[in-house]
């Protein structure tokens, strides 16, 4: 089956240059990344979470890119039925695809080999995430502080999906938009449930931003009301465009995924630069998901301590409040950056140390050697902490993990006893409660603590 | 309570002659028609049906007209909390406040003693409902045949409304536009779904029209997914306004008044000039729902016949199914416009008796002289049917109606005993089902069949 | 040679009974309204100011109303073929052609036979004119106060003409919109002036409006530039809407047109009701002009003195200056409609006297009982001035003035001798310049002056 | 005086490492850069061509970016004044202000340091071209081919200038859009005739864009009617913008500049791969400019033969002609690209030889060494032909041209002596018309022809 596809947005225009290098040859890397960004983003209806089960069943699969007297087209070999109503390609998922082109294209016309660019200066670290965002229109110098940032897990229970839906109708009827990793459970959820209150006040211009990355696009690929999808380079500078962007966050129920963002998040807060930063973290669920913050909440106070706590609300089952205290604090915002002179836009202000910018790999050494230990500060504690889960999200679901795992065994995590028995203790909840996978699979874990 | 609303839309351009008709005085009877209609469309969150009710438990609401720099405003005093949020009303409200101003003002400037203009003549009523939708820019001449009509019941249980709610989302997915009599239940539900699959789609400018009339809109206020509401003036133009802008009609379970629309639309089919129009109709609702449609389909067939029955299709839960017949029916309606030259955007060529268009008052004498006998053509005897119907709607929700059932006792029917036997076995199904008012209220019938 | 016509703006939607009424028929007025109004439109380029000339030359042509899938179509039969480029109509025309359908058809069906509306109540003549002027869009309820009347021969130099943009295109770079009675000439060089200024601003929704009517619109034909055509069903309304839609007036060298307006304004703005009316009013034009301004202000001063100077300035050969004035003032508009509460975009407290409002029909009779004295009211006086001048207008230039000369010869004034002296010293000056009609036809005086 | 100044377009949204770079600082070349071509079109009004004289009058002159809650702003210290009306700057300008921020920032930021581009490489220069142009969304995939260029000197005469508009008029009636090289003059005037032939075709998008470099923008500040700017980084680039973005070319009359553009045109459309391509070509000018196209047909003939001939029409005063030509002509354009598949947009197609993109340093080294003689194929003539003129519009107007025209006295031209004694003829004839400055200053040659 062979679909051309019409380009919309500004990507019609490529150089011959541009063509050229997208074109399929069996050493180009960046075809191979292009293709598999895009086959992600057509297998929204996919009921799997597994990176290499996608891109194995789809080996035939194949996009090229045509010119034409008005601009150019993509063509799909053998694309994934579930992005098709009778035939037509979902208009959704026709702008993601051009989403992926644009992105990928600008990072490697932009970033490789320039030599004015330097990514081990957080300086220009942050001038690449702003510069990428930018390209891809996803900051409004006019706009109001309105963008919450909606964190938590993929694979949540109905009730839970339904939660995250009354929160986000609630965040729309305050005209607030979202943003999230753009997979479905709790990244969906609240879109939907924003995109109802957004009609009921006649919003135009809401915005449904979704931020990925290429390693984990497979297995949470962007669902189509998604109206604006950025293909950050790498999970850094992801998690980066999360915290400048985001003027409010929001963290619902989530597995490992959901814990590397909530201590990013922390690390960075805990920076003592950062004492006056502004910015509401709220963890919400329903009344059956008490417990699951109890155990969140208990962990952090426990690794991180009290100062930690403080950065955030636990708000449960009541999601008017969260709203309307998400609302409330983004005035507080405002004023912030007003004083300061700083950007609505972008939060240029917050400070980053360069171990929450600079890629983290997880092979199997790098995990053995994260310091797990209270002897440092709680900031740089987060920081190890939050590359483990991130370490084990990769074991889950991304390629390149499951494939280390395949032919290494388990990550094996070494640290503190006590610290290691508390971290044991959250991810076995995490697996009894089916938030690592999507639900339908045995889960196997892809790590061991060594206490 | 006070608050001062901005215009939207058009109407902050009020001359000084229109603001003092629209001034509160004890003769007004616009004033009054105003004040209703603008209450009830306030009223959007109550949970009950009752015209009378919704009045009565707000005799201190007032609405005021204001003339300011920038045009008028709009004053309310103690209006329901429901239609706010944090304080501000909801956006999609106050645009039905100004389209309850626009649509009052217009026929009463326009059609109040206007001598060019002759009600009862079939002409200058299809004119008038014209005139109207175009005055409300409800008619778009350049778009393509796709407004989706949406009948069916109020009072429906929660796997109703998730039905009506996938159809809804597989008409979106197909950009196909609802328009329904903008209640709570079935006629909500196609729309909240469509506003999900339209998202997908990127549609813009999806229409979610409500027609209403000023007698029903308080049992049945318009949700605020509605964002283009039409107050006809009374129930006969409101239908004709159906089927003159619908290019397909889906019905899902309801009660006598979703009986009345389907009998209306057969009566006006089965007339000899109309037998080569193409209109699609659908009856369809989940599983649980089949036995509802039996019982409606062997009415049909006992009392109008099989011609009556060739006129629709009955699918029973396949939102898929559902959508895809009426987007392929469409083409069909596309095509025979096109041949005869007729308007995509008004069916100019379907021919409507006069009994159709004429306003029926179901006065107790009214109702009793009903000629329900199979003495006469099919058309005639929908006509009489759907009538019957229309009283008994009154008699249960509407405020005149209710008054008069208070004052007289129930409406009696009088008939052929076969075809009285019929419809009492018909109206008892529905009162089992919970169909008659929404639940919470015991029902006590306003009608008496006699065989 | 015939030509189809599609629709602009929302008039392609007609029903069935208004295509009827607009069918060319022997006894239909309303047709043959339609159809010399748009004949005047389509004759733009013509070089004749006489309309029955050029009712005459076209007597071949024919426009008919077309029912169509999408709405109507209009046919042309034989137009003038100026109105075409290359074979394709001028689209600015082909708007003005459902400009003129859209008053027309608003008038007949709102008025005719309206008996809510009393023609002859001041609060209801102003309620049509705001009614006419809002269904044309001519309205904007958001704008700022920035309408400025530019008034002025549609027969002057080109010295006279270049002037005339040189202020349009200074007001334009102060974002001031323009409205003229929409022919040629001093109506026609604002608009062309402005649009450059505009463009250098950048400003979009500018606003080139022209106010016609029926008996005019031939021997003035709307200049494309004109983007909102409005025709008011006389020369009454129009002046009304002149005065209440503008923000300022700036008026150039004309003829009889010219000082009919010029007095229709001093006639209002001497009443004592509108002592405190802030319109600023201002005489232009190049140095070769100056002498023109000298003799009307002679003949204000001598027919109704130094009040009625004071109410506007003489600014000559200085176009920074005019625009500057007139922009200046506007703030004071501003302020003292938002200390009254009154519209910035309908000056409703301006006081019009229904001696103004009131058609006058220049017969010979009607004309030779004007009276032409000092012993009335400098408003009053004004008022029968501004008649006799209209009475001039029609003689010169409007089909039924020109039939009525012919029949019975020119009109003949009577009146206080020195005013009529004075009078006639002015009327022979217009003459002199040639003010009266286009260059290229000799003049003969449709008027004597009997001292 | 300092000024502050909103951004217009997406320009307010610049990163922290963008912003130090433009900070004004002794050794930035990138700001004395941006600072200049700012001065440039902020000096629109001025009545001098010579760059280095409008430089050295305007030393106070600064412009720094400052950022703020909502981006960036450009603060001006010292501006001329005739970019301002009543203070406020002109929005046209403003526009271009921020139109050169973003070109010398996109180019410092994509081509300073790339790698990956090799700026000695045919397809690297046409892809620099084609990003500049893109990033500056001079682009328009979806557009008809309707991108006129309009060349000719920015020093003509009155009725010229009227000629120039008079085309341009004729052009925007025909819905063409107008792309110069944005100074005064033949540059200025089929703009403005353009749009008020768009404004009667009520053309939205119009488009007046304008290429310019660094080192002419000075000498011709872009009129504020100039919608879209882009700044080229030099001449050959800017030349290339032309030809590959035009779908017809009229040359009014002109100086050197106009000559050096025909000779770079004829020379690219001789190479023996171009022998098909459609592209029109007219010269033009009214009655009184016969001769001087004689002149140029005559130096054209005798240099490069008759084939250079057959490329281009000559059309003498009459406008409705040319623009009837080029309208049709651009028809050819359009079937010739769809069936070669190559774009509307960009003629990908055309070949130009490296010597027609490599930059062309015009010192006076280069410029003796100028290959002026037949002994080559009529192409590389155009070339060297082109250069010589290129250099001494750089002795005219640029400022590193006069200083080196100071320091080391005129450019000496050597060559065959026929073709000298040609081009002498030719150059002494644009001294008498006055084509090489603008009028007031004496002309002092840049330039020996030696025989």
């Amino acid at each position: 089956m062979i679909t051309q596809i019409n380009p919309v947005g500004s990507m019609d225009l490529l150089s011959q240059l541009e063509v050229d290098r997208l074109k399929q040859t069996s050493t180009s890397e960046l075809y191979r990344l292009f293709r598999n960004c895009c086959l992600a983003v057509l297998n929204v209806g996919a009921q799997t979470d597994n990176s290499r089960e996608i891109l194995d069943s789809h080996k035939s699969f194949d996009i090229n890119v045509l010119r034409r007297e008005r601009g150019i087209k993509l063509e799909l070999l053998n694309p994934p039925a579930e992005a098709f109503v009778d035939g037509a390609l979902i208009r959704g998922i026709q702008e993601h695809l051009f989403s992926v082109l644009r992105d990928i294209l600008y990072v490697e016309n932009q970033y490789h080999n320039n030599r004015l660019i330097n990514l081990t200066s957080s300086t220009h670290v942050t001038h690449v995430v702003f510069d990428i965002l930018r390209n891809a229109r996803a900051i409004h110098s006019q706009a109001d502080p309105n963008m919450i940032v909606c964190w938590g897990g993929h694979s949540i229970g109905e009730k839970e999906f339904l939660y995250t839906r009354s929160v986000g109708y609630q965040l729309g009827l305050r005209e607030l938009n979202i943003v999230t990793g753009c997979g479905p459970g709790a990244m969906e959820g609240p879109m939907k449930g924003a995109a109802i209150g957004h009609a009921q006040q006649r919003q135009r211009h809401c915005r449904y931003l979704g931020l990925t990355e290429p390693s984990i696009i497979a297995a949470e690929p962007p669902n189509p009301i998604v109206n604006e999808l950025v293909i950050m380079p790498d999970i850094e500078k992801r998690l980066e465009a999360f915290v400048r962007l985001g003027h409010g966050v929001i963290i619902f129920p989530g597995g490992v995924g959901t814990a590397e963002e909530l201590l990013y998040l922390l690390g960075i807060l805990l920076h003592p630069k950062n004492a006056e930063e502004p910015l509401p973290v709220v963890l919400t669920g329903p009344q059956s998901s008490a417990e699951y913050f109890n155990q969140i909440d208990q962990f952090v106070a426990d690794t991180l301590g009290e100062e930690a706590r403080s950065r955030y609300e636990i708000i449960i089952d009541d999601p008017v409040a969260v709203a309307r205290y998400i609302s409330d604090k983004t005035q507080d915002v405002r004023q912030h950056r007003k004083a300061l002179g700083d950007a609505y836009h972008f939060n240029w202000s917050l400070h980053i140390e360069p171990e929450f910018q600079l890629p983290f790999e997880p092979s199997h050494d790098c995990m053995a050697e994260l310091n797990l230990h209270h002897n440092q500060s709680s900031a740089a504690l987060a920081s190890a902490l939050r590359k483990a889960f991130s370490g084990i999200v990769a074991g889950n679901v991304k390629e390149a993990g499951i494939k280390a795992i395949e032919r290494n065994g388990p990550f094996v995590l070494h640290g503190e006893k006590e610290l290691m028995t508390r971290l044991d203790k959250l991810l076995k909840a995490f697996i009894a409660q089916g938030r690592m996978k999507l639900p339908g699979s045995e889960y196997h874990p892809c790590y061991t603590v060594q206490t």
